[in-house]
């Protein structure tokens, strides 16, 4: 342990796709000096040379085969490449303790649970930070601070490893919660992927002749509409069954306000309307 | 006309509804030097004192009985009431010039058209800004600077009367455009009324379990669900027969998507989210 608070004090970890989250958790590692030594791994060698070059991380990788050692790795690649990664990272041996940053859990959780080498911990992760956009360049290293980071473990998981982990996202400056897989891809399907999906088809009802009416209320409700479309192919694949659940429930909500509306039923509308007000208000945004 | 560009150059201005966007245009009036007075029309005597001592407006009423003149009257009361307002301005008489601020045209300009006093003319406008906030407290003079406000002109708009509204606008930093009012309601349908509608329904997902777990992409797609009720459902009223239209297409997507993902089907769902992508990023917003 290092003198500043409950940090785990790690020689070296090792970061597992260098992007916007990946090159966050590396700037504030650094900055926090959580661990000595930042390896980045990626696939593409000029990208993880450039973020040298910047000061993202220490050195780079390419492979695992090429590290000697890294007591964490954190895979913060897009959620469908998690668990090969994961399972790339067990080559590290005996005592790799590792993480993720993937916005669904239960497919990465259950795939993983009981498949990895004696020895080699996996404790899922999901800090609830981001952006709509990508690349290490537009990460922070104050990203995760004050937010909130859900942990997963499975029953597998040891004492030892997911205090370990949990001290990790606490050092970032993150509030931790532990929550079983599939209450937390229930929540996030209502708090992120869903209106993601109502940010996207918004969007779509913009053409030539009303872009130009767009204005600040339409700007804020589809900005997240902007991210990367793979990225989010992956969650929403990832977490299909609470995802069409809570579209179905947003269809019959927007399904409510129609009839209200063309039955010019003033009551519903305004009680349908000042709930939300009221709901949104209480949120601690 | 004073030295300034264009600017029409009024003696008084009054300014029926003091609140955030009748606020914001006092402040800009005055800070603008485009009336040397502005006269606050309110029901809410000590709200208007209120609005005297900070120096938004420089006089009060509560009726037009007591008035003595003002050259241009700008409603900026709820869209329910604008069509009310605006009759009991025309009390000023021949020669008075009537603008508003409705989030909704058709349905003002429909029942204004021919049924004011010879000489007092209305031209509907809708200068497109805002917040979800309310109240003068919350008004800002530069809130309509570089933003768009469509004017809405019938057959019998006289071409002065139109000609300086056009210019009282523009002397607030805003561009102008003409358009129909019916053009003009479809297109906020799209850009503004059912994305509302969406984010409120978007903040229905939530509940005590998941609250939490809302995080920044949460916050912007449902800021404007903040809007006062009441206010948004004169607005959704007055455009039903377009907002219900935009509502089924918003519908429509939704099934869409939420098919394509039970069904797995990826090509379809990128297709879907690369549009919204590439068509928000489009956007100058």
């Amino acid at each position: 342990m290092s003198e500043r608070s409950g940090h785990p004090g790690f020689d070296a970890i090792a970061i597992v796709g260098v992007g916007l989250i990946g090159g966050s958790i590396a700037a504030a590692v650094t900055q926090r000096g959580i661990a000595r030594t930042v390896i980045g791994v990626g696939r593409s060698r000029d990208r993880l040379e450039a973020a040298i070059e910047a000061g993202i991380i220490d050195r780079a990788a390419t492979d695992f085969d090429t590290i000697d050692a890294a007591e964490l790795v954190v895979v913060c690649t897009p959620v469908d490449r998690i668990v090969d990664d994961v399972r790339r990272a067990a080559i590290l041996g005996p005592g790799t303790l590792i993480t993720d940053a993937g916005s669904v859990k239960k497919c990465i959780v259950d795939e993983l649970s009981g498949s990895l080498p004696e020895g080699v911990s996996f404790v899922g992760a999901h800090p609830m930070a981001g952006s709509e956009k990508t690349g290490w360049e537009n990460g922070r290293a104050d990203l995760f601070v004050d937010r909130l980071c859900v942990l997963t473990p499975d029953e597998q998981s040891p004492t030892d490893a997911l205090n370990t982990v949990d001290q990790f996202w606490q050092a970032l400056g993150m509030r931790t919660e532990r929550m079983s897989p599939a209450d937390h891809d229930r929540a996030v399907a209502a708090t992120s992927h869903v209106p993601h999906v109502a940010a996207a088809a918004v969007v779509s009802l913009i053409d030539d002749s009303n872009a130009r009416l767009a204005s600040t209320g339409f700007r804020d409700v589809t900005r997240v509409a902007a991210g990367d479309p793979s990225l989010w192919l992956g969650i929403l694949r990832g977490n299909k069954g609470a995802v069409t659940i809570e579209i179905d429930r947003l269809i019959q909500q927007m399904t409510m306000y129609r009839h209200a509306l063309a039955a010019d039923d003033a009551d519903i509308v305004i009680q349908m309307l000042s709930e939300a007000q009221r709901r949104r208000d209480s949120l601690d945004l």
